[in-house]
């Protein structure tokens, strides 16, 4: 049993979802793993990780506006504001979905569905540098 | 250190949740595993997993009913409505939930509280077959 | 390859977040694994886990209004009451946040972000012994 660790960052584009699927794919086809165990965990806490479908875009567009209308950002709502309007609604946007996701691997792929895809959900209205910190186990 | 990797697909009954512990559980006890990581993926992003009281069965209607409320369905709402008026919603309550479970294993047993059970929560209005990819490591 | 497992009872104060990452950094640290994965699961359906910011406690108490705000009390709102009007809404809150968190460790510490840290979310009124199942694996 071996295992790698490894730190990837991306630059979102504001408040929106962003497919990481591939560069994590990328990451485990150059392991000589065969099966095991992939962990994504994002070091931020106004974005955060989905899983989704990867087929019609309006999902993503509809996603997002669902979570922007379900956590609004205003003046009076929030204690926490130092940060800008809408930094809590993306501590809150993050608390609703996911900090970290593990997946499968077999046969040296992820064990996703056909229409699943790995998404880092950016909930800051401005675009960010996101850093994950992956790790796999496995033989 | 060994590990498994096993699917297991169920039969949903259309939005509600459903009892998957007892099948998960009877796979583990059939390996040499005592203790370990169990993960559970769920290869669909319009159901999801999550933990919930086993107790009382009103838990999970009460449960299924505020995500139906909060996430309406409805025409104009959402841009991605060719798949039928419950996909969109069914996308969202995925996202809001949980598309993957790890637990620890000892003793040859989940480390499940006394009340907990691990539910597919079907978000579709219809019956769909789920598939769950299953992983487990330990020795 | 060598796997840990603990479990830690914390004792929460009713309805607030809960800072448990000194403690389970102090498990990890009398552990002789520099890399490997850190499971935590929480035993319970009423309480549940999230990675939030460390640095503005305003961010964890907005993060619990909106949640009580989002997932209100009340006679007739839910079936299940026999527990007590906190009850159900605690089981929704658990449903929309996490049951477990896995984080990479590297060097003999968590790959955590420099703001982030690990949280119990009590979601019932009162105060409760609260059970969480830790794993490790690593080397």
């Amino acid at each position: 049993m071996k295992q790698f660790t490894h730190n990837i960052t991306f630059q979102t584009t504001g408040s929106s979802l962003l497919d990481v699927t591939g560069p994590i794919k990328s990451w485990i086809h150059g392991l000589n793993i065969r099966d095991g165990l992939l962990t994504i965990f994002i070091k931020h806490t106004s974005a955060s990780l989905v899983i989704q479908e990867n087929a019609d875009p309006d999902v993503l567009y509809d996603l997002n506006q669902f979570f922007r209308k379900m956590v609004p950002e205003g003046p009076g709502l929030y204690r926490h504001s130092l940060e800008g309007p809408d930094d809590m609604p993306a501590h809150i946007k993050s608390a609703l979905t996911q900090s970290q996701l593990s997946i499968p691997v077999t046969a040296h792929d992820l064990e996703l569905g056909t229409w699943q895809g790995i998404y880092i959900f950016e909930h800051r209205s401005h675009a960010h540098k996101r850093t994950l910190s992956l790790h796999i186990m496995g033989e």
